[in-house]
């Protein structure tokens, strides 16, 4: 008897979280989930959940996306009463927005083709919009933001974010990364005017790459380092311990974007090849 | 030596807060800030702020307005220190956005033409976006919009609003009102898709009257009640113990506009006179 593999579309305040993934007495978004899906559906053993980005702890998601692969009698219907029964017994700083069946070679961590994050700023001086203020990060100082963009076009592309990436386990584990985009615009109307937006999007990310990467373009946006600086950076294959590693308050996953259903097996090859490739 | 009078204009997350209203003993928005202006303006006595919206216990705004009368040496500069000094004591659910010298005649109550306010719900069966749940009212159930905005168009104009409004000491104080928009969108895009604001604006209004007309309008909406019942109710002098007051997470005081600077006296003038009138 196959497993069926389900897809679960997540949205989460991390605040109250100490990250995505599982650790022993503490609150976390996978072990709350884990916990309550094994217990609605009634399954015997504990059901376990592969998610598109590993947040952080205090980093928001509005797209993350995990699959779970289930006994088929485990959901009779087509999701819709696990989500109703989810949203009982959950409390109300994690949704799950959506649960339907995984085409075949869905793998929500290797068949992803691009992770979209934004990463908010405030930097007007006062403070942001304190209903929103759980999701952006307050700066005491103005910054530049077409030095902020030019330099983040500067770091576009199949490269080695080393310089940027805290290693997790994984010894040797590439930190080739293909970023796709990393711009900022400043919010002109709505409750988020003034507010900067930063859009950070890659293939995948390495541990705490995009906070490392928003803390460089804000040292130089203030006028603190250059563009020599950060060029300087790239060529680190290590972490460089004096950059800064912005709040995670200020960031959110808002977005996981798969291959198309016919090439799902095809990119998760790939992937898993490419993340697996030793930086020697 | 005549005092000065300040403009200030305040944004908040109600939640932990009981309201705009000073109470001993409780947490209050102008309590906070009534303390803080005093202890950070060095004053001899007490400040006391005068408001636009009376915001109950849970209730947001982000376009809240107060006026101050202060000594001539109290301020020094534009108010910009004020907002400096205010941001490091304040916690980060209350920020002054601006301070300003206030125009001849400016009365933060009475010189108001409008005060507009949003009331945000969620009816699409899974919670709102967790990062926004704290100012998104959620129902267990669908709303028909087109047949609230029906009911809504129905109640504007210059009405006693009695039926709607909780008595606040001040016997035989006046609820007619002039309800000039009352209506609501569902949200197509953003991190807002599927919420449906409804704007409330008038030229005042009365205790608890924003939420009992939502409670109406919901009541419609889900099928409970029909346009007659709401007719009917709309010939009650008194407050309708049935009527539902919908929670103060989904309200927020959004804005507030005040007559041109050469008219503010006159407006002012015309709004005591109209609120003071007796209902017999």
């Amino acid at each position: 008897m196959t497993a069926h593999r389900w897809r679960l579309d997540i949205s989460y305040d991390g605040t109250e979280f100490a990250g995505w993934a599982i650790q022993p007495g503490q609150r976390t978004v996978q072990g709350e989930l884990e916990r309550w899906i094994t217990q609605v559906l009634r399954v015997d053993a504990p059901v376990q959940l592969v998610c598109a980005g590993r947040t952080d702890a205090g980093v928001h998601a509005r797209g993350q996306v995990a699959h779970v692969d289930l006994d088929p009698e485990a959901i009779t219907d087509d999701g819709a009463i696990l989500i109703r029964r989810l949203a009982r017994v959950l409390s109300d700083d994690v949704v799950v927005r959506s649960v339907s069946r995984a085409p075949d070679g869905f793998d929500a961590r290797f068949a992803a083709i691009w992770r979209r994050y934004v990463y908010r700023l405030s930097d007007a001086g006062t403070l942001p919009d304190p209903l929103l203020r759980g999701h952006i990060t307050p700066l005491r100082h103005r910054v530049d933001l077409d030095q902020m963009n030019e330099a983040g076009a500067g770091l576009l592309g199949l490269r080695d974010f080393g310089a940027f990436c805290r290693r997790r386990g994984g010894v040797g584990a590439t930190t080739v990364r293909t970023l796709l985009e990393l711009s900022g615009v400043r919010r002109q109307a709505g409750s988020l005017a003034g507010v900067i937006e930063f859009t950070v999007r890659a293939d995948a990310f390495c541990h705490s790459m995009v906070r490392s990467l928003m803390g460089a373009l804000v040292a130089v946006g203030s006028g603190r380092r250059d563009h020599g600086w950060l060029d300087a950076l790239m060529q680190q294959a290590q972490r460089v311990s004096t950059l800064e590693v912005m709040p995670a308050r200020g960031l959110t996953l808002e977005e996981v974007r798969y291959a198309p259903d016919d090439q799902l097996h095809q990119r998760a090859r790939e992937a898993r090849a490419t993340r697996e490739i030793s930086r020697v």
